[in-house]
């Protein structure tokens, strides 16, 4: 028996129109659990319930749920209800929104806005997707190094409320950055120090044009709980806080490991995608991947002949084949994890090669050593096929040698070659390098096969 | 012509023996750059550079460098400096430290501490690896329900300065967590008021048994900068902060992927790991998947006189198993994906499969006629392939769409069914699928031409 949730108890109380019981439960929840119970109603419900919540509670709930039923929402407001919403969201989050909707609910939502946030709002569009200017929030709190900390602890308290966070303040001079301060510096200083006294001139910082990804493996690299965004003058313009670098990074992992397994990448989760959609993001590779098999084919027709005067080597096509694309893969894998580290750089290329050389090595002798005696003692001797010989062996564990040397060269270094032409890294995985070895692998064998059967 | 690095600027100004402009340079530095800096400095410099910094950012940097060069330097501190650099560790770093020396440096360190660390290091040593306990700090800030604001600011600033996080203090009564308070309500709060009437009573927390993933998934779920550990009985024990929680996901995510591409994971950067160690994590899942490929050796084997009779059914044998693969990967790969970023749930395991046979059909669907028309203008029209008829074609269009949509189906449920059995469901990805499709793919393959060819 599944025991009954939350959800499930939301909904039954709801259906039974105990709307006090159901106001008081929701009261007690974590904004964040609240968008999800919010998620999972559907239809009408979704107002129904949130129109149920402590107003407090709605607008930060409203910044949790997801795209599509936070449109569902707007469209039920009434304008003072989207007006409530609007105002208590961050800068960010409303920007956030503002992408994802459709454009009658933009304009909605643009109308209810003061004509300054508006104008901030249009700046923040302005940046390129994906770079800190487009993650980043203008609600910061700024100092100045004059400024003692009893005038700072003022400043804070006047401007703090609505901020992001406080946490880490800025100091600005002619709006350029020179400094940071923590409010853990603040309480632990007397109320007459001066702020240019205490503050860390050595700041770390990001430009409104770096990748995203650059911005949360900067703030993660130093341990930051928030990073300035400055502009080409070294003008702070806003700030990325810890909490959006780390989706960040769960977002980027997503999308090289979707991009690993040869999808195209989408940002929504796997139930929000539907079947025409997730069909649209697997299918291009797949056509390509499928398309340049033809070389494989290729080949086996050139070696028909041979082919068919010794069958038995047909048998072993797929274990070749599979052993050498999991060897590639294995080195791909590890090659595009470790460049978007950045424990591997560009310059880097010649030291990996080596490596997986040597790696390659090992790895193809073992598996050879080892597959030559599985094939006499469970092809020959266990499953009874007199046409496995020593020399059908020798030729499989050849193979078997040079593809996972191969596979293994080629899977280190097409992602290091992608890197540097400009190219994502993570497309050349296993599919990608499967693809290239296969054709390889065949070649091998049939080349040894004509070498020492003489067929 | 590349750019002079800082590291290159630093090791000349060293090798000149120019230490007041190197210290300079240096104390101007974060302690992360530095620790950088000094992983990439070899042998006897490393100790060298270390005692050049100010004593502050030293033993602050300590805690960035990688445990290699750790162990270097507490082999050549001294006693004094061995202290000075403990003292200064936060006890979660102290504990990661002990961890990774040998027994040696171990007792050294464990005697250059006072005996109340020493008590609450072997509390926090005694946590099951990959636990909350053995990732939490046990230095946070705990305020009681009828302290005021002041005495709150009174108590913060007598013990906040070493504590890893100051800003979000835990209200406890016995010892049990009844509330958080966060440093921006206390600054917001006038001095008078009693921290029970401020603080929020819904506080989320993780026990100290629960997994690291756990923790840090939760505390990205729900915004916070760090999340209380509690005992069975919901007594604080510690807490886990924000930049570690980003740590654990990162780390995750990288043992995910490794996990996927058949590699036994490591938690050692790729130039960290020997070659004979990466030789050592990359075989043990090469060797499986090889011998498990005796299966479709023995399908092919058994097919062997039907095959010896068409030999053009050869030629497309690796492009069906690719294509067959690349498609189960995809499916495999997105709900492993989705299983552990919570997306899925086990109990969705009948959406899921009901999704991916749509989605098999539609991609097995379309790649099956592409591929008839490929066939027949490729393969027979341009290359001049007379064997390549329609009914050649057929076969292998209608295996295509069996080997897509079987690739599908058990791609979406095996990771799911890992799951549910406590495995975890990221090794059943692209080369497990793979080797399971591939015989499924063949055996399709020669039971439809024999229907279809009466070979």
């Amino acid at each position: 028996m599944e025991q009954t949730t939350l959800f499930e108890v939301i909904m039954n109380l709801y259906r039974r129109k105990k709307f006090s019981e159901l106001k008081a439960i929701m009261a007690e929840m974590n904004p964040a659990d609240v968008a999800n119970i919010i998620e999972s109603a559907d239809g009408r419900d979704v107002i129904a319930l949130f129109r149920l919540l402590p107003k407090s509670l709605a607008t930060e709930a409203f910044a949790y749920i997801d795209s599509e039923q936070q449109e569902q929402l707007i469209t039920a407001f009434t304008d003072r209800e989207l007006r409530e919403v609007i105002d208590e969201l961050f800068l960010d989050d409303t920007v956030d929104l503002i992408e994802e909707m459709p454009a009658n609910i933009v304009n909605r939502i643009l109308k209810n806005t003061d004509s300054k946030t508006r104008e901030q709002i249009n700046e923040l569009l302005a940046y390129p997707a994906d770079s800190a200017g487009s993650l980043m929030t203008p609600e910061y709190v700024y100092l100045k190094t004059d400024m003692t900390v009893e005038e700072s602890f003022a400043k804070i308290r006047a401007v703090g409320v609505v901020k992001e966070t406080i946490y880490t303040c800025y100091v600005t001079e002619e709006r350029k950055l020179v400094g940071v301060v923590s409010l853990l510096d603040l309480l632990t200083a007397s109320y007459e120090t001066v702020i240019g006294e205490i503050m860390d001139t050595n700041v770390i910082s990001v430009n409104t044009k770096d990748d995203k990804e650059v911005v949360a493996t900067t703030l993660a690299k130093y341990d930051l709980l928030a990073i300035p965004v400055v502009d080409g003058e070294n003008r702070i313009v806003g700030i990325v806080t810890v909490d959006d670098a780390m989706d960040v990074l769960q977002e980027e992992n997503t999308e090289d490991i979707e991009k690993m397994a040869a999808i195209v990448p989408t940002d929504k989760p796997y139930f929000k995608t539907g079947v025409f959609e997730t069909f649209l993001k697997r299918i291009p590779w797949l056509l390509l991947l499928m398309v340049s098999a033809t070389f494989t084919g290729m080949i086996i027709t050139g070696f028909e002949d041979k082919l068919a005067a010794s069958v038995v080597l047909t048998a072993f096509i797929p274990m070749l084949m599979d052993t050498g694309g999991n060897a590639g893969g294995q080195s791909s894998v590890t090659i595009i994890r470790g460049l978007s580290l950045g424990d591997i750089e560009l310059r880097d290329v010649l030291s990996v090669i080596w490596k997986e050389i040597r790696v390659g090595v090992i790895c193809g002798g073992v598996l050879a050593v080892v597959n030559f005696g599985k094939m006499l003692l469970i092809d020959r001797l266990i499953l009874g096929n007199p046409a496995v010989t020593a020399t059908v062996a020798l030729v499989v564990c050849l193979t078997m040698f040079v593809a996972v040397f191969i596979a293994k060269l080629i899977g280190c270094s097409l992602p290091i070659l992608a890197k540097a032409v400009g190219f994502d890294p993570a497309v050349m995985a296993s599919p990608f390098i499967t693809t290239i070895v296969d054709a390889i692998t065949l070649l091998a064998y049939f080349m040894i096969a004509q070498g020492l059967m003489h067929i």
